[in-house]
């Protein structure tokens, strides 16, 4: 793949860059995950943690610290640590959504019922923060507690918000920053953080993982429409079929005359939907150019997010970072 | 009620000595409920947290501070921590157990569905660790923090045991202790800690705390079966009715004959029940005094959590954190 395509050669370059801290992250989430009086929760942790995820969101942490020149340990349980908060919330998320996949493999609780789902989410949430303790940075805790709540506020947002159609993108960025840039921006930050960076470095890693966040959740809503190239895979139209009013749908409704506006309502807001309404969706996608709008959209925080690095010196990890920003837009394109 | 029953007397006299906190513990747990973006949040944490519980976990965090002289701000904070995590918990339980009743009104799950409640919790969780972070205390940061990782640990483990009849209460003892005892635990022991008490002091309490949790999920336990004096409430049977192999169940277990194992194993390994199961099982717990021998094990910890407080001086608090020790098992007495 990475031969293919340069932007995906981006992400291995960075993670090239931290590979050494990376393998010592995964064997201290192996070693965290064991819970001597509940053998359910590694097998169960290990499902959705071996899957096969990119590991994006700890690798930033890594690369973040690395960039301000850090050279402790404590990197290391910041980055177990992100990837813990990550997972239980995908667990979660699948509790809340119903969902029966997971990248592609079956969800957690599809195999083991939504019960254990939701304990050891709540188990590794307990972990994610233990490990935090660990680094003895309070400023650390406040912001990744802080990054917490905002994203189970989001989450629940999106919950009372998810089937509406607006006429502004108002609350689909909200909810957006909140669930999914809320972790980027901590991420980032706490590497700056824990290698005790000016703060104006901590600031610019703070807004690279927000602006980076952003985009790749847009790319993300593009994606599952088949992005701009309209590739068609398995997944395709799966956040039409659940009625979410992501940008794409967005864009095709505020664009939409009556008619298109009474498809979409239907679709979205009411979710009653019919054979054939996929392709009709993606149509009305392609004539007000919803995919490309939004991949446009994701651009444009990638270039903030880009910028937001200048003021670091030159270097290679700096390089690896902006690159990687754009990786995160190339996927949907 | 204080009137006729001596030992919950003791529990309003606790209270009293805390009254002025607890006010100040209520206003901030309404504070921070709140969330701008997400007004279903205090909607539903309200309907759990003003649902008339008894605050008994944030008075013993009150108490514990009070009766070793603190006289600073922070113990307002760790009492509304710990009420957050416990109201946490019980959201999760609920949608667990999918239950439809919590403190005798309709479960929030029950009202909003599952996927609020499980958001609502996870929300709690984080906001309860940012105002553990406003302590700044990393000790205070560490116990709680692990606590709440050993009561995920304990709900997993209770799920994968729960309808197993065993030969010994093992198992039963470390479910009770994690799910339940742990939070009392950190709520003694974190009065202690911001308190800057001497560590003897902080180890009594938190033994205090550990014995009167597990004395409280002991009563409970009878308490379902109508308690010793068999009183027969609405909510009577419960746990049978849910397979759950309670001490009271496991020690008719244990002394029965083939027959009566036979008629446990359907009732809680198979949950195969009939009309009239639960006045057999009511009627083989009395002639095995199974209540009276689970009030026993509870008056045991009881005196154990008494024994805790000795090394304190003498004072009005100190009385009524052992008085109030015996109104836990008295509940079901």
């Amino acid at each position: 793949m990475s031969q293919e395509n340069p932007d995906a050669a981006a992400f291995d370059r960075l993670q090239s860059l931290v590979a050494q801290d990376l393998e010592r992250v995964n064997a201290l989430i192996a070693n965290r995950m064991v819970s001597e009086s509940a053998p359910l929760i590694p097998e169960l942790a290990a499902h959705l943690i071996n899957a096969g995820g990119k590991r994006l969101r700890p690798i930033l942490t890594l690369a973040a610290a690395q960039l301000c020149g850090y050279t402790g340990e404590h990197h290391i349980r910041l980055a177990a640590t992100v990837e813990f908060i990550h997972t239980a919330t995908l667990l979660h998320d699948d509790v809340v959504d119903g969902s029966d996949l997971r990248r592609g493999k079956a969800s957690a609780n599809r195999l083991w019922g939504n019960q254990p789902s939701v304990l050891v989410g709540d188990f590794l949430f307990s972990r994610s923060f233990q490990l935090m303790v660990e680094t003895g940075s309070l400023e650390v805790l406040g912001i990744l507690s802080n990054a917490s709540a905002v994203i189970a506020e989001g989450e629940v947002l999106q919950l009372s918000t998810v089937n509406s159609l607006a006429e502004d993108d108002k609350i689909y960025m909200r909810v957006i920053r909140a669930k999914t840039a809320a972790l980027f921006e901590a991420a980032t930050q706490v590497g700056g953080v824990i290698a005790g960076a000016p703060s104006a470095q901590i600031e610019a890693l703070a807004r690279y993982g927000d602006e980076l966040g952003i985009a790749f959740q847009l790319a993300d809503d593009a994606l599952d429409y088949g992005g701009a190239t309209r590739r068609l895979g398995k997944s395709v139209g799966d956040d039409f079929r659940e009625g979410k009013a992501t940008l794409p749908v967005l864009i095709a409704y505020q664009n939409g005359d009556e008619d298109q506006r009474g498809f979409w309502r239907r679709c979205i807001e009411k979710r009653r939907q019919e054979e054939g309404d996929l392709e009709h969706a993606l149509g009305l996608m392609s004539r007000h150019q919803a995919l490309e709008k939004t991949i446009e959209r994701a651009r444009s925080h990638i270039a903030a997010a880009h910028s937001a690095l200048s003021l670091f010196p030159e270097s290679p990890m700096r390089q690896a970072l902006e690159d990687v920003a754009g990786f995160v837009a190339a996927r949907a394109a």
